[in-house]
């Protein structure tokens, strides 16, 4: 057994802000834009409500850190409870491929109500998240596939990086970052089994990664030892939960690669398979100048997951099934221009126009497309237009990839949409915080971000 | 699939204080008295202080339920957090064998918070109690060994079992107890790697468990939803987490096998893998009158389990250690006749006739042994004497096991031990807290049980 964890440790250990490039620290703060938004957007959701009302039943009813679906402030772990379970809900948080996680939902929460409990600043919280992104993306990389076969990889390997994340605002040294990670790790848990059932363990399992990493990273401040070698000891976290763990992933070019910037941004409200041909159509029909109507079929060329995935759902009979019909999708793309929550909301499931065009798609297995992925996800479409031509199109990453990534206007556009979609913040309140937001790199406190005190804001 | 978590859902739901025989109820008692000892004797331990803190920080400062290392109240969450950490500080709360489960420790803190929430009655405690056991223990057999090799099974199975046991005062019906147990078995956590480090986990441990399954159960009371097959299901539990899993454990002889009943008491202050030989070496030195001294070696034939956990001990480095330490417990044992918790405090790590003696004893695997375990914990010891000879001695049922038990005298005279270890109760207050627990099955409510008011003790 080599000494990953302490060299992971090490290096959480050293991080500072003035080592962050500058496109780490831009993308940072659009990730935590991107965050806040899909937090808000899970407001008054089921089983969202649930959680809010156990933070009031079990916690104090005051406190420096804000839940953001309510307004209402606590403790930072209830505070890092309620935010975690919402931002994953509306499944419009980002993604980072190769470990399969999702971090923001489970760093960002973490992080967010530490900073404010500990009054840190926005640089504080910038290095903080890079902190928890950089650690937890490696952690997943390491647990590998088959850890994801049976793991909820945001859940398990989320209580790590949600305690990375407050490790760094709690200013753990070294030897504290390696017992941190053994209390995260030896409380990491989270099964895919409810998928089948529809359950709603995917929001439990956001929200206690984010408030057990901060348990987890409070205690071991406090003086809580953990296993020093949690991750790839012989009792640890890969000998139970994975049998592919490569361990050099977790020492994998500290400083020189920033995993973070990896990190896609999801665009589309609907299943990620969906996105490649989604993408490919759009232009297409921007480029051909081509409507609806004009279009006989579209025959979608993919790889075997998209298959396996969509394949299932043929006539969608929910909101949340229809974000896994490839028809459904390009029906929306199609005859709205655009895939967001609202128009899956009005429209997936009983627009004619929409059921219409569902019909004329087709998905194929395609052997370029497939060899690619899961390295990259190529979209490949093919038009028959009822006046008879053929006209195929391609793009090579999907919108929100990081070489294809969001511009400021269009995380701008995304955050609007999301928050007006659960009506969390006026049209005014949305500008501000926006500003806030951009405004992070500057501001001595994140204390009262939802809503500043006069005092207190440089926005 | 079966539906065996679904039948286990329908026997915990439909389980009521009348079915329960009298020897049932009356162990219960037994084990409640034997569970308020060991938290009691938690206080002013490393890390118990933390866990209060962290209560003190996150939670409210006021409520319904009982810390007991501190005499405060606080939300039932936060309570069970703190009195699930330090019931299993002092090593002394009860053991089921063939589940390798600490039962008491997490089913109590649990129940016991949340019977002082809701308001329920001593009967309602013991029958919640109850189904919390019987299920922990079927779920931790269902596991099997291979779970245990890498996970601490009270961690994991206790978050089941302490969600079944609120469960039971939150009157869940059928259909809830499936969601509670979906709920609970998805935050299932726990590694054994902390062991060789000496690290604070198993306290950390304990106390999740605790709380998990309450908050589980909690949510699941309020409309959370959960898988419904998270033990047997292909991407549950035993999917994950084991490699011998049976799922007819599960359904085991509903009404007819009290599983609580088998539960064994701790006699010594150590890990119980080291009971059987501790048993066997009092006996074999007792009958031939042998002192420390005339002992030249001592081989102890043990079952895997026992190698697994306390193999990794070599020189303990604290006194938690020591209990790990099959070395250090036969020193005791030798030495002053006994492995308590005086012993422990006062002579395990300094004492040079105790660590002259730890010098002494090595483990073999015994086929015998290992073959009866986890069902029987059979003690094997074969000592070579100083002047050449070789005496074998064995003994097939250690202290406090159900063939073995503790009197209620025996409970009582631990009870006092326990507590005054850590000067938590007086003496009169000692007497008072006993007569209460052998009252319990007649309280109207358990509220206010450490610190009764006036008007409401029955006993």
């Amino acid at each position: 057994m080599s000494d990953y964890t302490s060299r992971l440790a090490a290096f959480l250990a050293s991080l500072t802000y003035e080592q962050l490039p500058e496109a780490v620290i831009a993308r940072t703060e659009e990730l935590f834009l991107d965050w806040l938004g899909s937090a808000l957007a899970g407001q008054g959701t089921h089983p969202i409500p649930l959680f809010e009302r156990y933070a009031e039943k079990m916690g104090p009813r005051e406190g420096a850190c804000e839940v953001l679906v309510s307004g209402t402030r606590t403790s930072p772990y209830f505070a890092a409870l309620v935010n975690g379970a919402s931002s994953h809900l509306v499944e419009q948080d980002d993604l980072h491929n190769s470990s399969v996680l999702h971090p923001a939902t489970v760093v960002f929460p973490a992080v967010f109500a530490a900073a404010q409990d500990l009054g840190r600043s926005g640089q504080e919280l910038i290095t903080a998240a890079v902190a928890g992104y950089e650690a937890g993306i490696r952690i997943g990389e390491f647990l590998g596939r088959s850890h994801y076969r049976t793991f909820h990889t945001t859940g398990t390997v989320g209580t790590l990086a949600a305690a990375v994340g407050v490790g760094k605002l709690l200013r753990l040294n070294h030897e504290q970052f390696i017992h941190a990670l053994g209390n995260a790790g030896t409380q990491a848990a989270g099964l895919w089994e409810f998928l089948r059932d529809a359950a709603d363990s995917k929001q439990l399992h956001t929200a206690k990664a984010a408030a057990d990493g901060l348990l987890a990273a409070y205690l071991t401040a406090d003086g809580l030892t953990g296993a020093r070698h949690v991750l790839e000891g012989d009792q640890g976290m890969a000998a139970g939960m994975s049998q592919d763990a490569n361990p050099e992933y977790l020492v994998d070019r500290f400083g020189e690669r920033w995993a973070l910037l990896e990190t896609s941004f999801k665009f589309h409200a609907s299943c990620r398979h969906t996105h490649p041909a989604a993408d490919a159509l759009l232009e297409l029909l921007w480029n051909e100048e081509l409507g609806p109507d004009d279009i006989q079929h579209v025959i979608t060329h993919v790889h075997q997951a998209a298959i396996d995935v969509l394949g299932r759902v043929d006539k969608p009979q929910t909101v949340h099934q229809a974000k896994f019909s490839m028809g459904t999708v390009l029906g929306l793309i199609a005859v709205y221009g655009k895939a967001g929550l609202a128009e899956f909301q009005q429209h997936a499931l009983h627009d004619p126009s929409v059921a219409r065009f569902r019909e004329k798609v087709s998905m194929i297995l395609d052997a370029e497309v497939d060899a690619a992925y899961p390295r990259r996800w190529l979209g490949r479409v093919e038009v028959v237009t009822t006046d008879g031509r053929r006209v195929f199109h391609g793009i090579d990453e999907p919108k929100g990839d990081p070489g294809n990534t969001l511009s400021r206007d269009e995380l701008e556009d995304k955050f609007q949409r999301l928050v007006s979609f659960s009506k969390a913040l006026t049209p005014d309140e949305t500008k501000a915080l926006i500003a806030r937001v951009w405004q992070l790199r500057h501001l001595t406190s994140v204390c009262g971000f939802l809503v500043p005190p006069a005092s207190r804001s440089k926005a």
